[in-house]
Formats: structure tokens, C-alpha cells, sequence
């Protein structure tokens, strides 16, 4: 049984993919909807909200954590995989190892909330695959809080003059690779890929899935069953769930209290 | 000594009226800056995380306590008052008396949180006093992240769009009066008199610490301090603060652990 958590909904564009990588794996998932966003808060706020996450999803008995966050990878993967008695995935190295494949003119650009920025974690990961790469990074504090309000129609205005905002620099940059290091963005790929025409995007979160997907050594027949666990009211996750999950939605959640939980 | 908290920041609004109205008064903010927003949380969440902030507040020893905050306001307000043991004043009643004052054609205009538009308190609250005011209200989520994100300035294109985009209704049904729901909105004050000119607008922060300055019966001499917390790192309140306080930012503020506290 694999956990996955995330901030709130962005997670889920993970959790789709792992389905589809495994099916017959159970899949627990965990969207702090109490607290989200993550993305602009503290190092330190962020550590403990992980961390109390990650304690909810051992409580259910998980074999192995993937960190669907692109902020909770960032800021705290280390702390985790320290503190943790089993296997914790983020979305870092995956996402590093397909924009290092990925590139021809080794220009990769990286956008991600302002917490995943200050860490300089994906220019890291991308250096120590390709030491001569040129590394741009963006904070895109307006992007969550766009998608979770639902402000992501191809034609939408607002959403596509904050993308021109926050991707002026890359399109100048002539990068050819986009890493979207935060699990909502896949949810605007199209608006962001008519502001970059020709780069090539990639899901921070479905290469952190293919990662836990090879975790499973003896992949189970069938499909097995998903559940959803959120810190805030199990109504609110269900309408904008189907944003992320499409028609996959199977997606009665449940309500726990987070906070109580400590690693 | 006068509590005050809000989800984040809006609050601050609130506090520097108050500070001008009784400078004598010592004042204690919160900004649940590690929880922030509210607004698009569900009831029982804002109810469970305005109890603990007024619980922090009453442990510091406060005589009373002003809820800056819309949200926190609409939801939570009655469950307050019932609960604790000192004066608590809410933003609603007293931007509702504000705007009843204002309005000429006896056409109003709410704009809030989805949270607080969800609970119809600012209508209820202005048709008790003018039983025949027509009243529009207008769910605004993106305008709180945009304030907290410094998408402020008056020529600001994004916020401009996204003004037009929620005011649309407003300005068609001819309201000459429009209630700011939420206490981070006087900040974009000018590009809402850009959309809706000659509208008069009312602050319900600035209004509700008039009320809050009328429970003090005996205004001491002198400029008391003012003391602040919150429960994310102070570092990123201090820098953001100056957005609300201008030049009055005393601003050091300290960390507390507002999970632990409970009415």
C-alpha cells in the first residue's frame, strides 16, 4: 500500500498516474485542505506539516511514501526519508532525471511556488545530472491559488497574463525544457505551453509516480481500491477533485484531524 | 488590552484604526499566518481555527476581542460570543450600520470571501436595518492572494482583470454602495474605484475597529504598544506587513504554536 499526500488537490494529478502504473496497488491519498497552500509558507511550518502528514499515512499502514508536493519535496524529502521507517519519494530527482533527458540546447527553465524556489533543490538535481546545464527558476505564488479556484480554461485571461508575468524571463531565456515543479500546474499545461510554444513540459508529478511505481516489486492483478483522506470538509474536495481526476473520480473523502497526528 | 487576529494579514487594517481611535490602549494581534486564508475553507474549520486563535488572545489576558476578519466574522462570530468569557466584536454589524448610513438609492453591494458570502451574515445584517435595500453579493477568492502576493498597484493588469471580472455584476446593478467583506481589501481600494467609480466604499476593518474603540470606556493618555504574533515565520510577516502598516510597522513579531490552544 503506497500513501501519497499533497498541500490539497495538486497531489492528485500524482495519484492518477500511479493508478495507471499500478493498478492493483492500494493507494491511500492525503490532501491537507485545512492548510493549504503550502507553497508560501516557512521551511520550518512546512517540515511540520509534512511530517504530520506522513505520520497520518503510516498510522494506515503504508509501505512506502510518495510526496506529492512539489513544496513538501523541496523543503522537507530529507527531513522525511531521515525520520521515516519507510521508502519517501518526492518529485525532485524524477523530475530532474526527464528535463536532463529531455533537453537538446541544455537550457532548462523551473517554475515552482516561492518555498520550492528559495530551496534551489530542482537546480541542484538538474546540475548533478548535467553539470554544464543553464538553469533558470521562477516563484509562481498566483498559480495555486488560479487552478484551485478553477481559473484554468485555455481562453482564460487572467491566468494566461499571470503566466506571461511569471514566464517573460524563461521565454527570453530560450529554454527548451520546463519542469512544473509544483503538482498543480500539469491542470494549465495548455495555457502555460501557448505562452512557451515548442518547450517541452514536464509533470513533476507523474515522473515522481513512475519513481514509486518502481517501488512495487510484484505488481498485483486487478485494480484495487483508492482512498481519499483531506483535513477540511470532505464536500469541498469532491467538486474540485474532478478538476484533477476528470471522470476517475471515484472520490468520497474522509475528514481527519491532521494536527493530532506526530511522527 | 484589546485582542485582535485575523487569518493573516487583512487584519493589520483593522489594528491601525484601532491604534488611531485609543493609542492609550495596548493591543495584542495574531495573524494565523500558518493557516492562512480562511475564506475557502469550510465553516467547521474556520470555527475550529478562530477558537484557537481567540484562545490564544484570552491567554495573553485581553479584556477583548475584535475579529478582523471577514470570514472569521461571518462564520464564527455567534459561536464566539457564546463561548467566551470577555466582549467580542465582529467586522458585520458595523460595516452593515456603515453602509445603511452611505447608501442614497438603497442599493448595496457585498463583496467577500466564498466562505462569508456562503453564510449571507453581511445581507441579513443590512436588511435588518434597511428592510427594503436591495443587496448583491459577489464571492472575490482570488483577490486575497493577490493582495498577499503584492499584486497591488494601481495599474496592476491582472487584478485589474480580475476586479472586472468579479465587479462586473455590481457595477449593472447600480448598488452606490459597496462593503469591502474582507479585511484585505481596502489595499486594492484605488483599482476598485477604477472599475466601480462613484461608488462609495466601506471599509468593514475600519468600521468594526470604531466599534471595538467604543468599548473602551476610559482612553488612557499616551501611545501604548502594540505587540504581534503569529504562527508562520515572523521573518515573512515583517516584510509583508509594511504592505498594511505603511510606515507604522513597529513590526517584530513572535511565534506561537496556535494548534495547541483550545477554548
Amino acid at each position: 500500500m503506497i500513501g501519497i499526500f499533497d498541500s490539497g488537490l495538486g497531489g492528485l494529478t500524482a495519484l492518477k498516474a500511479l493508478h495507471r502504473l499500478v493498478p492493483g496497488e492500494e493507494l491511500i491519498y492525503f490532501g491537507d485542505t485545512g492548510r493549504v497552500p503550502y507553497g508560501t509558507r516557512s521551511a520550518d511550518t512546512v517540515r511540520k506539516y509534512a511530517s504530520q502528514d506522513a505520520a497520518f499515512l503510516l498510522s494506515q499502514g503504508v509501505d512506502a511514501i510518495l510526496v506529492a508536493c512539489g513544496t513538501a519535496s523541496t523543503v522537507a524529502l530529507d527531513h522525511l526519508q531521515k525520520t521515516l521507517p519507510v521508502p519517501v519519494v518526492g518529485v525532485v530527482a524524477p523530475a530532474a532525471r526527464a528535463a536532463a533527458a529531455a533537453t537538446v540546447n541544455r537550457k532548462i527553465a523551473v517554475i515552482g511556488t516561492p518555498a520550492t524556489v528559495r530551496t534551489g533543490a530542482f537546480p541542484a538535481a538538474v546540475r548533478a545530472l548535467l553539470p554544464d546545464a543553464e538553469i533558470i527558476s521562477r516563484a509562481c505564488p498566483l498559480l495555486v491559488p488560479l487552478v484551485e479556484e478553477g481559473f484554468t480554461a485555455p481562453d482564460c485571461e487572467i491566468t494566461r497574463l499571470a503566466c506571461e508575468h511569471y514566464l517573460a524571463d524563461i521565454r527570453e531565456s530560450g529554454a527548451d525544457t520546463l519542469i512544473l515543479g509544483c503538482t498543480h500546474y500539469p491542470i494549465i499545461s495548455d495555457l502555460i505551453s501557448s505562452v512557451l510554444p515548442g518547450v517541452t513540459l514536464i509533470s513533476s508529478g507523474e515522473e515522481a509516480a513512475r519513481a514509486a511505481a518502481a517501488l512495487v516489486r510484484e505488481p498485483r492483478p486487478g485494480s484495487a481500491p483508492i482512498r481519499y483522506y483531506v483535513s477540511d470538509d470532505p464536500a469541498l474536495f469532491t467538486s474540485a477533485a474532478a478538476r484533477f481526476l476528470g471522470s476517475d473520480t471515484s472520490g468520497r473523502a474522509e475528514k481527519i484531524d491532521v494536527d493530532r497526528f506526530a511522527v
